[in-house]
């Protein structure tokens, strides 16, 4: 995509926000890639919205790019793991270790054991290493804090994190210059001409006098 | 929202569809509620993805609009029912029944019960009215035709049914127009200008010979 | 069977009971069928176990014996729905009308729909015959008073409400008696012989005097 | 508990099996604890009733009576956790793993911990010490072989194997023969007497000539 394409998505982007399409403006951010958008990113951490988490991600980074991504990944499962043992769904948390956190096996197999020992005890707590965790919120705000200096360090998340300076309603202006490029080839330009529409080019019909267009978007 | 800001949304439609940015194209035809996509709603009713389906459908309507907007509610929800049963699911079908089925219960209560009481056998094709009801595949087409018709008749979805006809990447074409505007309001024109981006309006150095810009989108 | 082995089995009954066996008297009640130990089906119904309960019934009576036996299953397993409903147990409640109650639809179709129709309540003391439905223990005492009704008037459970009087250890007295007889028919006894075994006839060893067995039982 | 009274329990479980009160015979060489039925437990074994089975075993030994009896449990338990994991019963496994084999890790954790570990494989048969694992029927049947032999090294079943040799019986004939003491006391005993109850001791009345008793048992 050229630079100037991907300049484009960042004004539609602004539009989005600007018109509040919410979920609009975080699925092309994540399907672009372009625009890592940390606060919804927190958002739907604290909020534990595992699933919202990792589709965003996706759009960014897979787990086996590079050790950063790895963590992230890894700290997320783990957390969404405790979370089922902690309210006693082993069902669930049996489901992540399965299909989630499996993929971590081949890189520390001593470690995935230890981790799927935690399903038999009564709290996972009495698990050493993790005595200090407390209750969901708490843990959820700890990993926060590692995943944002993971992302941080990531190569891949590099000119990602911040959105470019931009006047408000870039794109509409935009839109409005080139409704005075339309009339301003007009023969016969009117003056405040109406222009109706943005899906054929506007041309002022015969009766007219010169005059800008009058911009209504 | 103006009629000319509800265009944009139209151009940015087909910008992103042109960049294959699929999941958001769908997700802003949702939250805009301007086009309805036959064509994506068909695909999820016939992948039984009924959370997209009625969160899909949930940017144009809702259940209790009209009663063409209810029935195609309904009938969503009593394939999702009849699934549930037909794969033994005797628990998400109870959900379903409480969750989704429910409120249509103070519409027609005999009809609910009627409903509910599929739940005890061990084939609903052994009550009379579905006993024709034949595999999944068929029952999801056959309600495609019925849904089909109720979205076509129902006014809520009039005029939003096609996308307006348009020149191949209009919202770029308009772009391009509007940095053509920029470059004409330059003091010394240069030839062929190097536009390197839409952020900031572009302004042709002092040294400059007269030119179109070059567009480079 | 007859008569005298009919007895001999409440002489078991009572051995066993002496002797605290006390899962082996109820099951041998159960087996036998010759007598209901109301206080046994008293506590299993106040406790809830209704696997127990309906096993232990089993011995006596099926569904369809006489409209008592109907009405004593039908009460038990529409309570244990009630209790599955209550804490919420919608799976658990759908199993139950379709193992366990949906043998009385064939008797009462209304009354069948009316029950299936309580799943999809979120409280079904809002169903006004259950308005005063109150906690689970309060539920079962009064449910016990009607049982303890069905039970007695039931022509099935007659003569078997009542356990014979006996004097204590009648068995053991009896097989004192055996062995009196034995020791009676030796040649050549010998007073206070020492009975070692009941498995086989006793006789007095040739060296004896005369003399009443001790019995060691 | 006497000799003579334990070998009453004895005559008692002959006449429950020719009676065929089944579960009750079965109940009482549990509660008692004087006989082990190698072949009812080997038939509840072969079916994989495993409650039966435990609850049968609990009337013999504890878990942790000796390393026999740890080792009976523990391979019954292990059975149980792989079928439920050949099933993808995975919840089920998991609960086998912290309600039934729990226990163990205190004897050998590292063995505890591999067997959690079989809770991610896809196939528990990728685990190279299973690797040999047929289908549940022949691993039964494999199983059966070991407990075979550990209940019969096991101190706590010694002499509990075989039942004692008997005529047919045997109870009756004690009970007959209480019946001819009972008559033969009789001060004008009758000839072919008929004994009507077990219950109280039979008197001959008045008109009598000799003779013994008729016995109807
Ligand atoms: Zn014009
Ligand atoms: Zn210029
Ligand atoms: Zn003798
Ligand atoms: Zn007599």
């Amino acid at each position: 995509m050229s630079s100037l394409s991907r300049e484009l998505v960042f004004l539609i982007l602004q539009f989005l926000d600007e018109e509040k399409f919410k979920e609009t403006v975080h699925k092309l951010e994540q399907e672009s890639g372009f625009y890592f958008n940390m606060r919804y990113f927190e958002e739907a951490v604290v909020a534990g919205e595992w699933d919202d988490v990792e589709r965003y991600l996706s759009g960014f980074t897979k787990v086996d790019d590079n050790r950063y991504s790895m963590k992230i990944f890894f700290e997320i499962r783990k957390q969404k793991y405790l979370e089922a043992l902690d309210r006693q769904d082993r069902a669930k948390a049996v489901e992540i270790l399965v299909k989630d956190l499996k993929v971590f096996a081949s890189f520390n197999d001593e470690l995935y054991k230890e981790i799927t020992s935690l399903l038999t005890l009564d709290n996972f707590r009495d698990n050493e290493q993790l005595s200090k965790y407390g209750d969901t919120k708490s843990a959820r705000n700890i990993m926060l804090l590692e995943l944002r200096k993971l992302i941080e360090a990531n190569p891949l998340f590099r000119d990602k994190l911040s959105f470019p300076a931009l006047k408000l309603s870039r794109l509409r202006t935009l839109i409005n210059q080139s409704l005075n490029w339309q009339h301003q080839l007009c023969k016969n330009p009117r003056p405040n001409p109406d222009i109706k529409t943005l899906f054929v080019d506007h041309t002022c019909g015969p009766v007219a006098t010169n005059g800008m267009p009058r911009v209504p978007l």
